[in-house]
């Protein structure tokens, strides 16, 4: 890592913690402009930005812990820089995102049960998965364990498309275009993920990629996400559905 | 204690860390979603969340201050990692998790105050004789304390099954499943912490496990219990119960 890597690196940490810490005071606030029936997924945006603000608060701990810049070179502490903070998040953060789309979409009691408890597994599965892979650098075991975070993956994606992701047309006409881009924003960013955990293998240089490639799509698939959906919950207390 | 043991310990705290801070912001702002009834149940779950985030924080820092992983080896500093504050903690939270379980059952005043009265004392009791043992690694003593520990623990067990739990059958019908759900979840993860307690008797290594078993055990009997505990408050309050 050279100096203009090493900034790169901290400064998109320190964004995101200035981003996420804001995110959370925004949904905690906002919470009271949405209907009751609104309130709880606002709940969950703000506990998703606050849950990651202290990760990147750790994190952020952690990198200058374990590097430092002096006289224009970086250098190693001998400290470790904690990698599997992302994966304590994403375990705690990803289940409560999903849970965000179903209960925006207010179906029946039961359905929001039993399509709920069915994202929150796969999801956290998925996670669970991919973290073994995460600290091997090189070669066919991270492929594998990709592989296998990829199913529950491949799950969450077959939800959102054909599963609950159809509910989608029984909203009110006014919020579906919104409803739609959410879902592509979900699809998209989420896709990003498995991207940046593969870039080492295509000859990324592994640590600058993913600390900067994980930050950038964290904000979209999160603090953005969460913005889409207090949106939509405004607009349907408006309109009383 | 290896560097993937280290991890494992360092990374189940600060997950404890980010799920009970979370969980106390959840159930401060979901408080507003109940009836005036079940509002206090819903305030216990907070401050049990809100103490076990504080005492995790502390173990955090006693761990980091006890253990150091410098090039890839951790070095003991001298310092003491100090056990008792899950004992401490646990003095206060155990017995605000009983009375949020009574709580929600919403009986007649005297009897809240009969019960909440003899749940409180027994579980105190438990948590300061289960302490004396938890220091003793090994041997005689560490049984006995187990033991006598093990007495009040049956009371509770008891008042669960054959005495508060018979008012499961007078709560309304669509509540009742999700009462003997959280019931269950009291016994079985309760029961898990006196079988964590016994393990370095077993030949575990006792560090690691205790630290992670008792972790993971906390989150299920606080965070996931007051999630429970807040559905019920919520459906009965839907219907004026």
């Amino acid at each position: 890592m050279n100096n203009v890597e090493f900034n790169l690196v901290y400064n998109a940490i320190s964004f995101a913690i200035a981003a996420f810490g804001a995110s959370t005071i925004f949904f905690l606030l906002q919470r009271s402009q949405v209907s009751p029936a609104y309130k709880t997924a606002l709940t969950l945006s703000s506990l998703v930005c606050l849950i990651t603000t202290y990760h990147y608060l750790r994190i952020f701990e952690s990198f200058n812990n374990a590097y430092l810049l002096k006289d224009g070179l970086v250098i190693e502490s001998g400290m470790q820089f904690n990698n599997a903070y992302r994966y304590v998040d994403w375990l705690l953060t990803v289940p409560l995102l999903l849970l965000e789309f179903v209960l925006i979409l207010r179906l029946p009691h039961s359905e929001t049960y039993k399509k709920g408890f069915a994202l929150v597994a796969a999801s956290a599965l998925m996670v669970l998965l991919g973290y073994p892979g995460e600290t091997l650098t090189i070669g066919f075991a991270k492929i594998i364990w990709w592989i296998l975070a990829m199913i529950p993956f491949s799950y969450i994606l077959y939800e959102m498309v054909y599963g609950i992701g159809m509910s989608i047309k029984t909203q009110p006409m006014i919020v579906q275009p919104l409803f739609k881009k959410t879902r592509l924003l979900i699809i998209l960013s989420w896709s990003f993920y498995p991207l940046v955990y593969i870039l080492p293998l295509l000859g990324f240089s592994a640590f600058v990629s993913i600390q900067v490639g994980y930050t950038f799509v964290d904000i979209i698939a999160k603090s953005v996400f969460g913005i889409l959906i207090y949106i939509i919950a405004q607009r349907k207390s408006e309109i009383g559905a």
